[in-house]
Parts: structure tokens; C-alpha cells; sequence
């Protein structure tokens, strides 16, 4: 082992501290406050393993979606989380990520960079049978505890249930049984009277 | 697939929201606030994706500890983060621990919980080479907050380096190498004068 080469390892682990610090515009789901996309990705993760039997496609590789998951929002420490109702901030999402991308994981080791960025890259694309699954619990997440807070950052941003189904309808083509699921409260929460019609 | 089980996954999902509020004695490496044990618990999973070609064993099921570190925390949710340098606490952390396992994975299917009650289990016996390199893990991050804080918690706790050294040692049981890199630090912060000799 090359000192220098673990020295490339730490000075990441201690880089990517900083994703500790990103908050997200999703409440903790007793809404005390927002939470951060550290937490937000352990939550996906959590979830990728108990929530794996709803994919649609029954033979994952449940080790790389939980590694995807834990990666993907890495980018954000220098790109910053952009809400995805924010139609403005996503227009340039995709060059001040791919810059993060460059930077952040030119930290590593080359070898350990490419597998990084390799998920990353897997995850953005969605393409992959893991890469769908990843991308429907990333939507799951948010619009759980949006309902667990009766619409908190909903109701933050004005946001109606057609921009939420139509952002999230995605979520089919990693879980049709999620989706079924979570679009099923959002009937509830405009009768109760937290989301907008 | 069952609307019941889904109704207890998601129970639990929720209910490990928590964890995002059991606030630890480390802090962040900038200084700034203390670091929850969601935060602590995707680092070390982020640890486990990058140093493991340091850890004793070249032959880990790596998916197996990335799991184990996922979990290894949620029980705090109920018994709270016992300080590992406080022996009082210590005494009663099994039992308290116990109780919490019981709980919190009670709300899973039993199928799913007898699983994450097996990784729990196995990490705090730490011994196979997974658990051992799990807990590798779990006691080089906060030497390694502790380092780039200038020994912040330390300080706050009047840790000696003995102290330090007699907790962390263990380590070598799953990576001597980490613990060779680590413990060398050690001799820099009693020098620097950051850490009681």
C-alpha cells in the first residue's frame, strides 16, 4: 500500500464530509427541520433494502443500487441540491454537476474515480434495471415525507398535484408498486387538503 | 405483494427517520455542529467503498459490511448514542440496546427482521472478518473528526491519548493499517498539543 495513495483516500473521506452540510428543501418527517442529502441518501439505501421485492425487475443487484444510491448525490456538494419543481435551476444542473463530478472524484485514486463516477454516470442515465429502481426510491423519498408532514414543502413552494405526478410518474419504471402506492395518497392529501389540486 | 407488509415497511421506513435526530459527541471535520449517527453511519458505508483494500482480510464480502454499517446504529433510535469513553453509560448499553433491537425490527415482516437483526448482531460481536473490519470502521472516523478538529470532542471530554489508544486498538483486528496510519496521528496531536499525553 502506497502512502500516498491512502492519503488520496482520506483527504475524499474528509472531502465529501461536506455533503453533511447540503440541505435539501424535504422536511425530517416529524418536520422539525430540513434535512440534509447526507441523510437523505442513508434513507434511500435503507429503503433499497427493504423495498426491493417492489422493483419491477425481481433479479437486482441490490449492492449496486445501494451503492448508487449512496453516491448520487455527491455532485451537490459543489453543485447544491436543486429542487426538482425548480424548472430555472434545472436547466443548468447538468454542467455544474458534471464539474462537480470532475472534481470530487479526481480526489481518488484514477481506479477508484472511475468506479465512482461510473455509478454516478449510471444513476443520472437511469437507463440500467438498478439505475430505475435507484431513481424511484429517490422519488418515493421526498414525496413520503411530504405526506408524513402533510405537505409541508409542498405547501412551501406552491406546488400542485400535477407537477407532482407529472415529476414523479417516472417512478413506474422502477416500481410500478411504489407508485401505485405513494400517487394513491396523493388522492388523500388534496382531500385533506395539503396538496393543491 | 401484501398491502399489509408494504404497510410495515413503510411503518419502518418511517420510523428510522429518527436516527437523523440522535446527535453524537463527534463533530463534523469543519468544527461546525456535531454530526448525527445517520451522518456517521453513510460515512463509514462511503469508508467501506474506498479503504477496503486496507482492511486484514482481502477477501470481504463488501456488500455484507456496507449493510452492516447501514444498520449497525438504528438501535440508538431508542437507547441513544452511548459515548464510547463513557464507562457508566457503557454498562448499560447491551441491555438497552437489546430492548431497542427488539422494537425496531419488530415492525418489520418477520422475515426482514430476523435479517437486520442478524447484522446488528453481527457487528457487535465483531467476529467475522466483516464485522471486524466493520468495526474497524466505526472507530476510525471519529479518531479521524477528531484529528481535523484538533481533537474538539476530545477536549470536551479531557481525553487522554492512552485513553484513545486503549478504546481503539481493536481496530487492528480488522485493518492494522488503518490503525498504523491513525495511531501515528495520534503522536502528532499529543505534539501539537491537541490531545492529553
Amino acid at each position: 500500500m502506497s502512502s500516498e495513495r491512502l492519503a488520496q483516500q482520506v483527504n475524499f473521506i474528509v472531502e465529501i464530509d461536506k455533503l453533511k452540510q447540503i440541505k435539501r428543501q424535504t422536511y425530517l418527517t416529524d418536520a422539525s427541520r430540513h434535512e440534509n442529502s447526507v441523510e437523505h441518501s442513508w434513507h434511500l439505501a435503507m429503503m433499497t433494502m427493504v423495498l426491493s421485492e417492489h422493483a419491477n425487475d425481481k433479479d437486482l443487484d441490490l449492492s449496486r443500487v445501494i451503492k448508487m444510491v449512496l453516491v448520487h448525490d455527491l455532485v451537490e456538494i459543489d453543485a447544491g441540491d436543486t429542487f426538482i419543481y425548480d424548472e430555472k435551476e434545472n436547466g443548468t444542473k447538468v454542467a455544474r454537476e458534471q464539474a462537480a463530478a470532475e472534481r470530487l472524484f479526481g480526489i481518488l485514486p484514477s481506479d477508484q474515480a472511475a468506479v465512482f463516477r461510473d455509478l454516478w454516470e449510471e444513476f443520472e442515465a437511469g437507463q440500467t434495471k438498478e439505475a430505475a429502481f435507484a431513481n424511484a426510491l429517490d422519488r418515493f423519498q421526498p414525496m413520503l415525507h411530504n405526506i408524513k408532514t402533510r405537505g409541508k414543502s409542498w405547501a412551501e413552494h406552491d406546488i400542485r398535484k400535477s407537477q407532482v405526478v407529472g415529476k414523479n410518474r417516472i417512478m413506474e419504471r422502477g416500481s410500478e408498486c411504489l407508485w401505485e402506492y405513494i400517487s394513491g395518497r396523493l388522492e388523500d392529501a388534496v382531500a385533506e387538503g395539503f396538496l393543491l389540486e
